[in-house]
Formats: structure tokens, sequence, C-alpha cells
């Protein structure tokens, strides 16, 4: 895991790629770094080269030649091959792309430690090839170095054909997210490529064209003199460049220290308390699990360089809101999005079919097999909106019931499933909804059991109005017993949970209400503070309202049932879905499954919004009638939209890749952790059981990405402040990384007294044991 | 404007791109060529070769390089310039885009006529030099044929280098929606490009290295000697590929067939009675206005080859439910969505800071002057949630009305605010809410004076509850009359209005009533039925309520009025916004700001979900407290998801620059047309006069790219069925593509009686007159 490196206002950095071999790279680098000394003197700061990867060598140096044209550069070549190719050729020993970035980068904090002596420094990466020639792994360098997304030089191609491999260069890196602030390329009056590119690439970046250098003489004295002539006339040409360079950085930072003024001015953040708000995180880029940030340091504040903003790498511990599964920039996903772009836009829905729509339902349904229908929306909300108006429809006209028929939801006391006020009505009334207006709840909420583990042992907490004489924990061996639903039945609780049920069911037709539908998150309840409810609990309580559901309730059907018994089950597995608990749907772990089901959040891994309402032919028949008006009157203008429908494709294949058990995976050891294809975490069940035995700990829990620790609260609930100065070191913490002197800190949110930490479905064991080491050492110091 | 052409089952077309110059297109050309041409003797085909554009003629001509090696295929050149550069530069008189598209297109029609005597043909299009090449006008060629988006053949670089210019090639095509079934490149056993390649793009194309031909002999008569004997050694090679297109395009052909049977089984469509779907509409691709739509000709169903798809090219006129702005698969829009996924993904918002959301709301808040806030969301519905949940909040705390207050809003008939349940219980009893189970009316609508084109002549239509004396119309000269409000002062309706909304207020009073905020869309009401609403109407009503609406309903105010008078107006613009009406904002024509506004649609061009609510300090301050739950709980998963922020962004800029008056655009010639900068519409002032006076014609409306055709029906609303035989009509059609024998239709939708028809905002004049042609050819047929 490579420490992390970002520019900063003094040190500047910059990756020169190339559009192609052979266009000139190691002679506009030299360029480069000549301006850049000149630059340098009068502002008084170092230059550094560095070439991590030479082939070819020692024929081949780019280092060497910067050297013999160039003064006052400081120089590095890292690994050197004999072969004139391409890198993953030269060797078949390649290094691990993680230490080839991490030397890279470890070079790259040299240079800053060195420069701290003078006023600053600017740096020069030269790659070698093209932008996707491979590193030895096989790796294209525009991937491999996208981690530090350095602003690029591209050199372009002045010859015949260079306006295509130039554009089509530039093309590459922009969309793995890295700022080009100069295109470099010889003149060449014959073709004159830099005009056409100049001309398309209006206002994106500097176009440059600069004089060739002349052709190479075999006298090796007389073309060093040669070359030494050349590139004295180039200076007039470089220094402009570099000048624009050091000017395009000054305004970068210029703007980075403006937005953390001016965000919390003109944003209206989503569930923020803006007075609470201490300091804005700029967010510059992120990659895979990080946040790149920047922000003032307030104790350097005055210097004379202006504000002082620190780089800093944030673990995205909240998984960006539950929606981060494959990795912030995965240029996979990126490129889902574009190809569907550049295909469609968006293509309006009703009553047409395009691919991305099309097979996304596909796969869908070839896992759920008791499904038959696809509905697609935007959102978490807007997903079960939807189900609600499936199913409050089917109820009505399965019972009779008249439209001035006030019709209730059943659900769990604590469960949340979005901000739309439709949405809001289904939850029981909390923090989230108390203050708005319109809210009005419109269900019958039960209490719901849910798991923990405390000093080591797994156990089950049952609220009092479910209790049985007066025992309020049930013990288990492992969570594993607990999640094998299926060999739960002779468990005493299915009883206990049973007699609860069918007690609340006859209360509710003593009331004379009227339940439409039965909603809740399978497994795990997110927002009301990621309570983990007993699966039995739901198995039991979907089991019987389907089979004396209406019975206890009362209700006569006037139809024939047909395909759903008592009311239909909504899943709202926005949040558990997709494999963010280790599998993809989470009613796998009740052995039960719904009428409707939800899915968003990691649906689109983390890039952009999409949501399905996914129900079968015996709710979607209903909305048929000879009457327009009587289908369901749902549709947003986006609904479908090609972007997220490919995205969300890409990403059900990765997943599915990850999920595989027949052969190795990236989820294999943590698999291996748990002793379970099933039930596992990508925590270490160590990490579990020692945070179980703290002293400021009231439980924890995890599965899949997640874990969740319960801190010892009186207040408790959404308000509480226990967590606070937590997570505050956690954000702020400045975590060592690895005795590099860099730091890292976790992005967290607090959510009541519950600190959860989530990871993406990609991370790795080494990352989550950072994350771990960073969690223990603010529990223990605010525990002190 | 091109006539549309697109391969059939039978018409086989591929384009052939290359990853550079000099990496052996035409002789992997002439390959494929020889191949396609043993194939097409076995199943009774033609081979066709075109190449539009050569230089260095006539010593270089890859036309003549094809003719000499292959038999069989017919050959074409289009254009022919003596020197050998790229086209941009060979020649000062450049054809125009749509003259060299066109004919291109011709040949192609050409070809499947003449091989209708056959079964079938295999077409292939080289382009010249590398795929961003130019053509004569300056235009890269992955844009120039894009329209086409014919199966490309990727001919790739197997020099040093080759991998990353083959790949980043690939990217740019694939981004802009080319689908790749074959990369083709030279054996080399140096650098084996295409093992790396093979790799790289596994499971996404199949990479071949074919043997690469022998160097070029002196002797003329013993050069093609030699090839030729490469040529018949290189066939063996080729023909494999050339079955694997051949599969990849019946595969092709088996999938639209497929997706038009499956897709009305899986989906359910949004806003849509399955009941009555006749057809699925298959959108292979889109591009600019258009549909490229696939779909079986029931004539021909049962022919030896299978259903016959018959591809088709529709006029998105509904512009993709009003989202479409910019074009479909616009690749500005693309490259920005693809930058903004490639340096970020999605970030979590709350409390940071990213620059695409930062660049949108400082450009939203530029124009807004009035505002200072920007809450970001996913969709209309959404941000109509956000700006209820803000008014509401704001009105109950300065009245000092409890949280049980029943609170309503103060809406127009007709009106609609989106599907989620609280934006539908902002709007008056209706067919979309009818059947809704938890739709619960919760306001006060007022009846809408609307604006009416009949005979030629602009008339404000009143309706009767604001009728004084029984008037029921009032004439006006022009358009620009009507929406020059400000100086309506004097008009006589400005104190019918006046009356009508006094006592409206006054009757909420004496109902004691609690209205929480004035919503409504201005200028016009979309899903209502494309009601153009008086804009002096809707300006009396806000100057009222700010000016006179306490007293009137007889509020109290608890505190100092501050910074929104009476209530919040609320103006929804996420239809009319944008630009939708040729201006910024909708409120433009009223003259007069609100407090809140809702945009979306538009706002993203057409490409993805982005929606927000804009307001002012005082209404953000009320949410501002020590409790966090005092702060406005909303916010979804993607709020403020980069890509969809910086695609808003491009947008702006593209619809800013349209929008300019200081030097010619492409609305110059429009707002000509009408003699108005302000209110001016893409469709012909002739056209909207011809309209108004057919006899089947009730009355016309336009402004900006919508132009709205009421018929005469008795029944009216949104059951008509008045429009169904035109709107079946303008979709089946087959209008004949200015003599070409080839076919266009238009994609609409019925809205009740109303029939309307709407373009991109870069659509061209052509465009909107030959859409004219087609509805007057609907309507006056159906007249008949």
């Amino acid at each position: 895991m490579p420490a992390p490196f970002h520019p900063t206002r003094a040190f500047q950095a910059y990756q020169i790629f190339a559009a192609n071999t052979d266009v000139g790279k190691t002679i506009l680098a030299t360029g480069l770094c000549r301006a850049a000394a000149l630059l340098a003197k009068q502002k008084n700061r170092d230059v550094f080269y560095l070439k991590p990867v030479q082939t070819g060598y020692p024929v081949d140096s780019d280092e060497r030649h910067v050297k013999t044209y160039s003064t006052g550069v400081n120089t590095e070549t890292l690994y050197k091959y004999p072969d004139p190719v391409s890198p993953h050729i030269a060797t078949d020993k390649p290094p691990k792309d993680e230490i080839l970035l991490s030397e890279t980068k470890q070079r790259l904090l040299n240079y800053v430690n060195q420069s701290k002596s003078k006023d600053g420094a600017y740096s020069f990466i030269e790659t070698a090839g093209g932008i996707h020639s491979p590193v030895m792994s096989g790796t294209p360098q525009a991937d491999f170095y996208r981690p530090l997304r350095l602003p690029s030089v591209l050199i372009g191609d002045s010859k015949l054909g260079g306006i295509s491999t130039t554009l089509s260069t530039y093309e590459s890196l922009a969309l793995r997210g890295y700022d080009i602030p100069s295109i470099l390329l010889f003149h060449n009056e014959r073709y004159r490529n830099h005009e056409m590119l100049s001309t398309q690439l209006e206002g994106k970046t500097l176009v440059s064209a600069v004089p060739a250098p002349p052709l190479p003489l075999e006298d090796p004295v007389k073309e060093i003199e040669s070359m030494r002539k050349y590139y004295d006339r180039l200076d007039e040409h470089m220094e402009p460049i570099m000048k624009h360079l050091d000017q395009v950085h000054e305004a970068r930072f210029e703007r980075l220290a403006y937005m953390e003024e001016k965000a919390k001015d003109i944003l209206w953040w989503p569930f923020t308390q803006h007075q609470n708000v201490k300091q804005t995180t700029v967010v510059d880029s992120a990659y895979e699990d990080y946040f790149v940030t920047y922000n003032t340091n307030k104790d350097t504040k005055d210097s004379n360089n202006g504000k002082e903003l620190e780089p800093k790498e944030m673990f995205d511990s909240c998984a960006s809101w539950w929606t981060q599964g494959l990795g912030h920039a995965n240029p996979k996903l990126t490129m889902a999005a574009a190809k569907a772009a550049g295909r469609y836009g968006h293509v309006m829905f009703p009553e047409t079919a395009n691919e991305p729509a099309m097979s996304l339902a596909e796969r869908i349904l070839e896992n759920d097999k008791w499904a038959s229908r696809v509905f697609i929306s935007d959102n978490g909300s807007t997903a079960i909106e939807v189900a609600l108006k499936m199913a409050l429809r089917a109820t009505a006209i399965r019972y009779g019931w008249s439209d001035s028929t006030p019709i209730d939801v059943l659900g769990l006391e604590g469960g949340y499933h979005g901000d739309t006020i439709g949405a809001m009505d289904a939850c029981s009334p909390n923090v989230f909804n108390k203050n708005v207006q319109w809210y009005k709840p419109k269900g019958h909420w039960l209490q719901a059991p849910s798991i923990h583990i405390s000093k080591g042992k797994v156990h089950v907490r049952v609220p009092e109005s479910i209790q049985q004489n007066g025992v309020s924990q049930y013990g288990y061996d492992s969570l594993d017993a607990v999640y094998a639903t299926d060999n739960r039945g002779d468990d005493p609780l299915a009883d206990v949970y049973k007699k609860y049920v069918r007690s609340q069911l006859q209360g509710l037709r003593d009331q004379g209400r009227h339940i439409g539908a039965l909603l809740m998150e399978p497994v795990i309840m997110g927002s009301g503070g990621m309570i983990f409810v007993d699966p039995l609990f739901q198995r039991v309580l979907v089991d019987t309202v389907r089979s004396e559901g209406a019975d206890l309730l009362g209700y006569k059907p006037q139809e024939q049932p047909k395909g759903w018994e008592g009311m239909p089950i909504i899943f709202d597995e926005i949040f558990a879905g997709m494999y963010r608990l280790g599998r993809r749907s989470a009613s796998d772990f009740l052995g039960v499954k719904p009428d409707i089901v939800g899915y968003a959040k990691t649906l689109t891994g983390g890039l952009v919004p999409l949501a399905l309402t996914v129900t079968k032919e015996s709710l979607f028949d209903i909305f048929l009638s000879d009457k327009k008006e009587n289908c369901l009157l749902h549709g947003h203008s986006y609904t479908a939209h090609p972007v997220g429908c490919a995205v969300a494709g890409e990403t059900i294949d990765t997943l599915e890749s990850l999920a595989r058990v027949d052969k190795p995976t990236a989820w294999t050891s943590y698999r291996e952790n748990w002793n379970s294809n099933e039930t596992w975490s990508m925590w270490n069940p160590q990490t579990i059981n020692r945070l179980s035995h703290m002293e400021n700990v009231s439980s924890v829990m995890s599965l899949g990405s997640i874990l969740a620790v319960e801190l010892k609260d009186e207040q408790g609930g959404y308000n509480s402040m226990i967590s606070k100065n937590i997570i505050h070191k956690m954000r702020h913490g400045d975590f060592d990384y690895q005795g590099t002197g860099a730091n890292i800190n976790l992005f967290a949110r607090p959510l009541g007294n519950v600190i959860y930490l989530m990871t993406s479905q990609t991370t790795t064991p080494e990352r989550v044991r950072k994350c771990e080491e960073i969690l223990f050492d603010c529990l223990e110091n605010n525990q002190a």
C-alpha cells in the first residue's frame, strides 16, 4: 500500500506523457527541465527529474540526456533494462505495481523534503512510450500513475497521423481524470498538426509547437554541440510554457483555497447542520478507496505563500454514503458510462428498449428468479415510492378497499426508506421526519430484535415488547449460527417471534386498520443506526404474514389470491443488497423472497444514480386495463438512462466475478478468515473480538464491508454526541502511513452512538488493517 | 440533412478505422474485401469498397490497391486530392460535412439497392489516416462518421508504441458509441503488441495478428507478384476474421429481434398502459435529434432470413421526455461525464466540495442573482419535495403554526410537479394521481387563463371563474405583446386577475386554511397539457401574494418578515427553465423572481439525472440551529454526483453560448424569423399561422423548442383518443426523406388532445422544417 504523495503550492510535479514513442518526449522533457531550472533560480527552488522505468539501457538513458543538456537538475532513474522494448517484455521478473508505485511516491516525498530548505521545487516524471504502454506488470501507465493524478504535459505527435494519435491520447488521459495543462509538439510546417489540435482543444489546454531538433550527427562531439545549440534556441520557446504551467499551478491552489472558503456559503449540503461545520473538505480527486483532499492548515495560514493547503488522503470509510462498491474512478465504470453516453445519450423509455436497460433487467431477473418485472427509477426513495404504489393498489383491489380507505404499511421500528415524503410516511416517527411539515406516519411498526457481539459473544437482544418470561438475551455460538436461518426451526426464538407477530396482527384487526404492505430492510437497518435485525425474526414475520396474515387481520379477498399472500412483501435492499453484505441479496440470509424489492446505491458501483423496483407478474397484471390511466403513473424523465444502466451492468459483472466460489477471487482471503462463504466480513474476526471487549463499546457487528461499533452512551440516538470526538480524530488525526511520514485519515460520519466503517467491495486486506489500526487508536485514546 | 442509412440483416457495412497512418489499413482492408468476396460467393452476396476521401491521388489510391489485389469487389472513391497530406490541408474548398456525409450515405443506399437482386452484401468504408484525422472541413472522422455508427474494424499498430496508440484509439471510438467487433494488426514477434492488446481488451473485442506484408520491391511487376503471393497467404488468416464479423452481425440482429419481443415481458415502462403497446421500438443508438431504431416489418416476418428488421431514423420529437437539449450522444457531454467519472467517481457530498459541484453552483448563482444557495438532488420530483420542505418550514415558523397544523400549497389547476407522493400531493386531483392510494391533495388550486393562437390571432382564454362581465377572450397583436409582461400594467386583465386572486385568498382565509407556499410552473404547464399560462396572471398572482397575501389570508407573522413576503414563491422550472423556452429562466417572461426554483431535465442536456433546488439565504437561515435535527434532513446518496454536475456545467456553457445576442449563433435565424430575441421559437411563424387555421385544430402555441397543437375534441383531457391516429401516423408513416427513398418518422407521444413536438436546443432549421411537413401531412390526412 503505497504512501500518499500529492503536490503542494510550493511543490509542483508533472507527469510527462506522450502520444506515441519517438515523438520527442525526452527532448521536450529536457526543455521543460531547463526552463524550470531558470524559473527555479529566480524563485529559489529545486528541479527534479525522475525516470521510473528505462528500457534499452545503457544505450538509451533519458536521464543521461537530461543531465547532459541541463544544469541544476537533480536526476534519477529507478528501473533499468537493457532490451529496448516495452517494459513488460524487457523483464520476466516484474516488480509488483505497489512496489513500483511506492518507490515512485517515496522519491517524490524525498524531493519534497529536500526542497524544504528552499522555496519549493519543480518535479518531472517521465513515462516510457505511450500512455498505455505498460509498466513491467503489464498495467498501462495511464492507469498505473493514476493515484498520483499529476498534472500532465502531453507530448504530441507532429508527424502525419499525429493529430489523431494526440487527440486520442488526450481523451484517454482525460477520461482517467488527468488534468492536461499543456500539449507540446514539434513544429512541422507541412502537417501543421498543432493548428488542428489547437482548434479541437480550444479552451481545454494550451497547445504549443516548438522547433524540432536538428538531424542527429554521427560524430558524438558534434552531435552534443549541435544539440546544445538547439536547446539554447529552444529555451525561449519553453520558458513561456513553463510559466504557463506555473500559473496554472498557482491558479489551482488559489481555487482550492477559494473552494474551501466559499463552499459553505453557496452549497446547501444534504443532512447537514451547517452551523456545526467547522471546515469544508475539498475533494480534489478520488481513486479506489481514497479521497485526495486539500485543506488549509490553520497553523500556517499567514505564511508568506498565502494559505498553506495540505494534501491528504482520506479513506472513504462511509463508502460515499454506502454507494461505493468498486472504488472511485474505476476505469471500467468510466468506460461503461462513456460508451453508453456516446451511443445513446439518454433515450426516453416508454415503449422502447435499449441494450443497457435490457441487459440490466435480464441480469437482475437471472438472480431474482422469483421476479419477472423491472421498473427503473433514480434513487432509493423513488424505488420505494414505486414499490408502495404497486403494493397498495394490489391490496386495495384484492380486499375491495375504497379509494378513501386510509391504508397503512407494516414495518419495523428504526427502519428508513428514503427522504421523499411518501417514503418518509412509511417510517415510524423519528428524527429524520419529525421536522417535515407534510410527514404523516402511515403505518404500524414492530419492535425488532437485533444481533450484537459483546465480550466476544454473539447474542440476540430482544426488546421488551417481544420478550417472553423476561428473557432479553439469547446467546449463539457464532454469527454463522445466527445467519443459518433455515436451520433455526427449533430455535426457541422462532416461537417467541411468532407469538409476537400474531398478537400484533390481531391487535391491528381489532383497531380496524388496513395494512397494504409489509415494508422492511432485510438483515440491516442502515440509517436507523446500523441495526442488524435477527434474520429469524424477519423470516417468521414474512412467513406469518403470508400464511395467516389475511386471517389474523380479518381481511376477505374479493378475488382468488394469486401470486402473493396476505399482503405484498417489500424488501428495501437499497443499502444491504448487491453484495454490500457479501451476498447478492440480503434476502439470501433470510431464506425467503419478497414480492417486491428495491435496489440502488452499490447497484451502480458508486458512480451515478439509478434505482430498481423489481417485482412479479401478479403485481404487474393488476395495472393492465383498457384504461390508460390505470397504468402505473410514475416515471422520471431520465428513467433507465443508458449511462446508469450500462454502469450497473458493468458493476454487476464485476461483483459477480468477485463473488465466485469456484475459483480464488479478491474475497477469498476474507472468507477464509471467517471460515464461511456466506457469513463473512472484510473486517477481521480478531478485530471484532477485540472491539467487543473494549470498555467504551457496548457491542459490535460486522457483515460484508460493514463494521458497526455501538458505543456506550446514556443518551443514544441520532443526536448522541458520544462519537463526536472519535469521528473528529478519525478525520483529522493525521495517522502515520507506515513510517513514511505521509499521513492518512478516515472520512467517517457519525450515526448517533454508532460508529461505522465501510469499505468498497474491492478493498484490500492491507487497507482494512490500516483502518482497524486507526479505529483502535481513536477508540482507545477516547477511552483514556 | 443527409438521408438515413443503416445496415440490415442482409446488408452488412463496416467502417475501417486505424490507430495511426502507416499501420497497413489499406492492406488489411484489401484482405477483408478478399475474405468477404469469398464468403459472398457462398452466400450469393455482393462486396463493396468505398473510399470517401483520398489524398495523394493518383500516386496513392487505396481503391486501386483494393481493385488490383481482389476480384469481385465493387470499388469507389468519392473525393480525390493530389497533395499527400491530411484532407483539411489538401483543399481550400472543403465540401460541407452534410454534403460529404450525404454522398457517403447515398452510396451505401445505392449498394443496398444494387444488392437487392442478391442475398445481401458486405460493404467496407475506408477512412483516411487515424480516427481523429479530419475530413476536409476539419471535423474529426470519428465524429464525422458517427451518425452511421457502423461496426468498426480497427487496424491496430504493431510497431513499438502501438499498444498505446491502439488502446487510445479504441477508447476514443468506444466513447463515441462505436461497436468494435475486431482489431486487426500485423504480427510482430519483437513487440508482440497483439498479446497485450488481447489481454487488455479481453471480452470486449477480438484482437487478431496476421502476417505482415513483404518489403516493397522497386520493380512494379515483381512488387505486384510479391503482394499477390502475400494476399494468397493472408486469406487463410482473414477468412476466420470475416466469419467472426459475419457472426457478430448475425448475433446483433438476433438480439435486436429478441429485444423487440422480450422487452415488453420483463420491463415495466413508466407511465405506460402495457396493454396498449403494439410494438416495442428498439433504439439501437441515437445521435443529435435522432433515434436509430430497428423493428420487425410484420409483412416480411416469415421470410427465409428470419424476421426482417427494418432500420429507421426517428426524430426524437418529445425530446426524450423534455430532457434532450444538446442532442443525443453529444461528444462534449460524453467527455465531461467521462472526465468527472475518471477524476472522482461519486464523492459523498455533506461538508465536502468538489470542482464540478462548486462550479455548477457558481454558474447558477451568476444568473439567479436573487438566490444564494444551491441544493442538489436527482430529479424534478425530489427538487420540488425539497422546495416544499424548505418553504413549509419557513411559513410554519413565521406564522407560528404548530406541528399538527395541516398546511396547504397554493397552485394552479393543471399544474404538475412530479411523481413522488409528496410532489403529487401538491397538485390538484388529476388523472395522474387519482389511482395512487396515498395521494391526498394538500392545496388550493386557482384557475389559470391561457394563451392561444387561433385563425392567426393571439388571444388569452379566461376561465369562467375569473371572467368579468362574461368576457372570455382578450385579443393581442402578437406573442411579443403578451410576453412583454412589464408593459402590460394598463392591460385590463391586470385588474381582472387581481380581483380574482384577492377574492380567492380571502376565501381561503374564511375557510381558515393555512397556505405554506405558492408553487407553480411559470409560463407553461407541461404535463397538464402544454398549457401556456398568461404570464400577466402569474405576475399578478406573485405580486399580490407578496404585497398583501398575509393580510388577505389573515396570517400574523411571529417575526419581522425578512427575505420573503407572504409565503415563499416556488417556481417549478424543471421543464420550462434552462432555455427550453429560449430564455434561461421561464421567470424572465414574468419579470418577477421566485424565492425558490427547481431545475432539472435540460439542466444536464439530456444525458444523466440531476436536479437543483435554488433558494435564498433567508430560507436557508431558518434551518440553522444548535440542534443537528433541525437541518434540512434530505439527501440522496448520489447527491451532487460529479458526473451529473460536470455534464450540467458543460450544458450550461453550451446553452449560454447559443443564447448570446452579441454575435451570430445557431439561434440567430430562429430569432430573426420571429423578429425578437426574447419571444421566439424554433418553429416557423408561418407554420403556426397555417396550423391555427386548420379545421381540426382548436389552437396552437409555440415558444422556444416547443410546438403545441390543441385538437378539437369533445372529450378532451389525458384520456382523449383524438390524437391517437395522428400520433400513430407520425411514428409509423415512413415519410420520404427528400426523395432519397430513405424514410423517417417522428417519435411523438400524445398528451390528451394536445399534440406537441419538441426539438433539442441545437436542432437545425432544416430539421424543424421536415418535422413541420410531417405534422401537416398527418394532420391534413386525419382531417380528410
